[in-house]
């Protein structure tokens, strides 16, 4: 199959998929979550008309009253929380404080700065614009208004919106499940021995199943460990079956080449699979695979840590999202560098990268290169993306994807 | 006191603040946590030279040999994880795949594409560079390197680093457990009834404990539940005396105001705290409060939803991210405006908005605005910081603080 783009193979992975099924979480839960259905008000909030601020709820005017400054009978008081029943009549007020239900008959509300007491009795020194200091019952959300819609992201302010109106439960779309599995003789489990015992044998520590864990589910999937798997093709197979039976999406590292020893493609075409693509046009992350089982998706990254991290924001991240109701892939902007990237590629290439910000303004520093690569993504909270050729210099603007915040 | 300006309550807060104590995770549970203690490698990287390809292991050049190509007599073949004894004598070679071990004696290797095989040898085409294609034991890590500094924060391309090297388990330092309260006579679990059943009555559900919490948990923080307290002085003290017990920081909203129900000042002086500030010169969260009692914070938030977020994000977060070995306030940049801010302000006022990504520039809208604001931070991913009077114009730039991921 002829290498893809990035883009290519990412609208290959995309094509007709469709977010997961439905749950209900708590509220408690819902942070991150995606609303699979909009959600309406079951009622008007504010639910009573209620004060703004600590201060006297006025009655209508007593046509007695001069017109320089209105004087009110004090009948009462209402605290915030208080149903004490009071109904204001012409020329009375009552003292209420901030979040009071206002009496019954109130026609303004005033604050405290604005009025001098005595004796039973106020003087309103300065009397308000029409409608300010009290919010009406419904002003801010009308009752079966529709106050989330289908999609939206939950954050804190949804979430303090959707208590306010009473939700303790709102419908989300499922978290992607997402069986994970690495492969490699060569591959042992971390601490199950000390480094050295490997020195006079030939094995090396598997990693992309601990960082490849961790970025799954910061993109909000759950992760099946499917653990390390030999260079077999028949052990594969199985894997992927028990993979496609279990989750969402099956992640393989490692095997995505077209060696002798590289069984992914073979393995994802055993259990079921229509290939999507063997290989790709950028660096790293040339030897992916990927595979379509009706609405299952198989994703073969590279072995090599950090090829498999880059292809991870690239290409699984946008399917996480997909899959969990979200759009599209991370966005990107566009970026001065710090340090020129002085050897230019032949291949379109993403650079791990780390974007800082000085005095309002984003600079990206290309990370230190290293042969295998194992320390490449440390520190990195970005990718530059950089076109076949592209060798920009200091002060260059460059395409800057964000992997992680900006300490 | 005097009203403190954002920068001034924040030192205020972190004045003599250490990171709390150290404790250990799985790697499996270490994303985005702190490294309390710098690490060093227990061994070098890769542990044996390796071949970074498919190919050939050359053992030295046979004297013999013509000057254009070099003929190789095959001995053998050393797969990834294979711990084949193989020693390379002049003019011998061994085939070799990816990650494989390479046999004694190798000083080159050479990638498939460079060689012509036939009947028991190979011809090189192309003799590689020195060092290319291979990579040597401890080329990348050497024994003893620190590889990590304390106060990294752990992401996936630490943890990949970490796996290769065998770590299970990391020291960080622990996360900040976060008391929390909300204060109001008027404030009712949200879920207990449905809204109708408040129509006649006066309370509203209270949603700021599962705002902040989702918040709180979502910068790091444990949160710690105190529910809903009433206007009553000696359960404040109380709530805060639990609080400090249980928690590092406590988190009031509520209360925070100058007025005969507000108790929160009183309740953390009550409870021990020396007081650090009553009011800020901000809008929103004019109304704030905070305390030390020994090494613990207390910080009482208005009670206006969208108030308690804004200082949230300006004031705790900075705590939350000290208190766990992380550094500083969210960092802000400057982004062209999208819609004119039409109504100047006396005071410095933070503005809900939405930033967007366009043309790989970044643009930010300020969200309409509510009456009570029960709705303000509904859709936002960052505030715009105005200073006092500013009314900046469409397309002029402001400065902006991201709160969450832009889509």
């Amino acid at each position: 199959m002829a290498p893809l783009s990035v883009e290519e193979a990412r609208a290959a992975l995309l094509a007709g998929l469709r977010p997961l099924g439905r749950i209900k979480v708590r509220l408690e839960e819902a942070n991150g979550r995606v609303l699979a259905e909009a959600v309406r008000a079951p009622g008007p909030y504010p639910p009573f008309s209620r004060s703004l601020v600590d201060g006297y709820a006025l009655g209508p005017h007593d046509a007695n009253s001069d017109g320089s400054s209105f004087i009110y009978r004090l009948v009462g008081t209402v605290t915030a929380g208080s149903t004490t029943a009071i109904a204001l009549k012409e020329g009375t007020a009552a003292a209420v404080f901030t979040g009071a239900r206002l009496p019954e008959g109130t026609v303004a509300v005033v604050p405290v700065e604005a009025v001098k007491e005595r004796q039973g009795e106020i003087v309103v020194l300065d009397f308000p614009a029409s409608g300010r200091y009290l919010e009406q019952s419904g002003e801010e959300v009308k009752p079966g208004e529709e106050i989330l819609a289908a999609g939206t992201v939950i954050g804190p302010g949804e979430i303090s919106l959707l208590a306010a109106l009473g939700f303790r439960e709102i419908t989300v779309y499922r978290r992607p499940r997402v069986a994970l599995a690495t492969t490699g003789n060569e591959l042992r489990e971390p601490g199950n021995g000390r480094v050295a015992d490997f020195f006079d044998r030939a094995a090396i520590y598997g990693s992309n199943l601990y960082a490849l864990a961790a970025a799954v589910e910061a993109y909000g999937g759950q992760v099946i460990c499917l653990g390390i798997l030999k260079d077999v093709l028949e052990e594969q197979v199985a894997a992927c079956r028990r993979g496609l039976e279990e989750g969402d999406l099956l992640l393989f590292t490692g095997g995505a080449g077209g060696s002798a020893f590289d069984f992914t493609s073979a393995a994802f075409s055993g259990a079921g699979g229509e290939l999507l693509f063997t290989e790709l046009a950028v660096r790293p992350g040339k030897r992916a695979v990927a595979a379509r089982a009706g609405n299952k998706l198989m994703i073969g990254l590279p072995g090599t840590p950090p090829a498999a991290q880059v292809l991870f924001y690239l290409l699984v991240v946008p399917v996480l999202k997909a899959m969990g109701g979200r759009q599209g892939a991370l966005s990107a902007f566009l970026a001065p560098l710090k340090k020129a990237v002085d050897r230019p590629r032949a291949e379109r290439t993403f650079y791990w990268a780390r974007v800082e910000c000085r005095g309002g303004r984003f600079e990206v520093t290309p990370l230190p290169r290293y042969p295998g690569g194992i320390r490449a993504a440390v520190g990195a909270n970005a990718l530059i993306d950089l076109p076949p050729g592209a060798a920009p210099k200091e002060g260059e603007e460059v395409t800057v994807i964000m992997i992680s915040d900006i300490e």
